[in-house]
């Protein structure tokens, strides 16, 4: 079943109101979703992610898969159970990570055989596995099994990569109409846009999934390499020809200014590992620019926040000398604290995105934004 | 000033019931104390520490010495402001870690030479410039500088090692009383009793260190290596010549059942990076005994809490196997989790040891702990 409900479309651009209404609460977009790949936002526990406000977070069935198991999930109750976050989650089909695999994977008509970064052992996924997998797990929102398409390929290549796509999309549709979920609550599943950097491919690939009739779409085989114009540009294109009544969720994308780039062209969901991962690694998204805290230079600031302008946790709390010290010194709180300030900040920027689409001024304050965001903190 | 006040001994053994009053909060004895060795207890917020109701944390002066720079700590307005936390401190004095540091310093008679851990650069700590340090970074109780007898030591080489922690603690009260409280709060200066296994040196410490009146007293040189029962001997030994109205800390010691033992001894105050270190290499310490979470037999009890009978946030909310499957995926999660549950277990126990001393059913509640607790969960 459809869980969105478009509220409203700006004046001025492709950006849109909308919410989704999922068995574990409802989800305003546009909306960002942290990734908790192995269920588990990396550094911070399920009451940080409550405080923030995160309203869906994103697990990934590859990972699951391998370990702990997905039947094991099956059995805690679901994944919200298994890792006591009672809010909406989507999980990621494990297209892409197997894809990623590179030498490890070989994709065949049915399926894709692939070894375990873990172990090495053998696996095989299967459209029908992996929605298998998905129905084991128990997210609100679950993605079809596809082929991600290389950058760069040629039109032949992705024609060739986008069939398996088409056709896997299909099975997986069949799978979950034979086999309804196991936990009680409808599963939401969306179709997922290939096609390459070929607007012929992709506006194909939005009429075959859109015969299919998922319950919302996204575009897949984004931000793996190409030039991040081009990426906007594909987005803008896809936009144009999706369904205006269901959810658009870009996969895998991005920093703050992206996200604001892509809500004004249409797109609804985004999910990245950037603010978790950079957060870990001593850089943070904040209202005055980028961030690089470890530098030598912050380490006698004791008196300001990481944010001046946020309320997270951590910029009511630290300073960025106390984070820079947390970080030289390799405590595990330098991580949770800047994991938590990065995604905060990702949501509440949605959040004033919503804000701004309702009173008709995104435009103007998206543009102020992408400059603003991008700048170094000096 | 002497913070300590003694509520009461017990009718059937020397443990006692006290508080400690301090500029950042009151401290009811018996306590454990969580270590931030770096000002950050690893793994977990303050936040998580005021939840679990930690009373006092401990930080390290040699390390904050190193880094961020203990002059950096006096600008930030003394650890509390910097670190966050505004529970009473207690900081070590680094005499413990120089002398830990075995082949990279030299002992001498006005202090020990040494080279830090992190860069091999050159430092020295001397009585008076620890205690400046310590100034700096504004603990509500500090610590003399001594030199921990190592085990085992001949009676020669105990009491040699001893004059240097007699002479040295003089010097540091001669600093402090030229050099008084830089935050504006008083900072109680304890004194630590060495001597080795040999108890005739542990008296005499404790007779030329009464002499100094400090405002509380330590056991140092503990835990370094001798039998479990030989520690206890000489903690036994020595409270029966310590100062009754004054605070008994006993350094780096240990697990559950050591601090009961060591409470059942007339021993007021522990800590011990135990509970935190064990935690995030998947150790529980539990009302059922010890837990190691990481076997796989746990991983598919997902329904049960890793100490059923706990009421942290850990066991509140997740499972046995979920605790398994973070710390088989390399989770940060894993690590708060377990710390939160540790030091939860730790300061519960010390609540529940000051119940029983005040209702008077310590020792027979004490015995079957010491029992329980050592046991491994199946």
């Amino acid at each position: 079943m459809n869980p969105f409900q478009l509220l409203k479309t700006s004046p001025r651009s492709k950006a849109r109101l909308g919410k989704i209404t999922t068995a574990h609460g409802e989800i305003p977009t546009p909306i960002f979703m942290p990734v908790g790949t192995a269920a588990s936002v990396k550094a911070v526990t399920p009451r940080d992610l409550k405080e923030m406000e995160a309203k869906i977070i994103l697990a990934n069935t590859y990972h699951l898969y391998l370990r702990p198991g997905t039947p094991l999930i099956a059995k805690a109750g679901g994944i919200h159970r298994f890792m006591n976050w009672n809010g909406p989650v989507l999980t990621d089909s494990g297209g892409f990570q197997v894809w990623s695999l590179k030498e490890l994977r070989k994709i065949k008509e049915n399926g894709v055989e692939f070894r375990s970064h873990i172990d090495g052992s053998k696996h095989f996924f299967s459209p029908e596995s992996v929605m298998k997998a998905q129905r084991e797990i128990g997210a609100d929102i679950i993605m079809a099994f596809d082929e991600c398409t290389p950058f760069p390929s040629t039109p032949k290549e992705a024609e060739h990569s986008l069939n398996f796509t088409l056709r896997w999309t299909k099975e997986a549709l069949e799978y979950l109409q034979k086999n309804p979920p196991l936990h009680g609550y409808d599963q939401h599943f969306f179709g997922i846009i290939q096609g390459g950097m070929h607007k012929n491919l992709r506006q194909l690939a939005i009429e075959r999934i859109t015969e299919l009739n998922p319950d919302g779409y996204a575009l897949g085989g984004l931000s793996v390499g190409e030039p991040t114009d081009v990426m906007y540009d594909i987005a803008d294109f896809c936009t144009d020809f999706m369904p205006k009544d269901h959810a658009r969720y870009v996969m895998g994308v991005g920093t703050p200014w992206n996200l604001l780039e892509l809500i004004q062209r249409g797109v609804d969901m985004c999910d990245c590992v950037m603010p978790s991962r950079n957060a870990r690694n001593g850089m943070l998204f904040t209202s005055q620019g980028v961030l690089h805290y470890k530098a030598g230079r912050y380490s006698q600031i004791t008196d300001e926040a990481p944010d001046p302008e946020c309320d997270c946790y951590t910029c009511r709390n630290f300073s960025k000398g106390y984070l820079r010290h947390l970080h030289q010194s390799g405590e595990i709180l330098a991580m949770t604290l800047s994991t938590i300030h990065n995604l905060h900040f990702y949501l509440k920027l949605m959040e004033q995105a919503r804000n701004h689409i309702s009173a008709d001024t995104f435009e103007p304050w998206a543009a102020e934004q992408i400059i603003k965001l991008q700048q170094q903190v000096p």
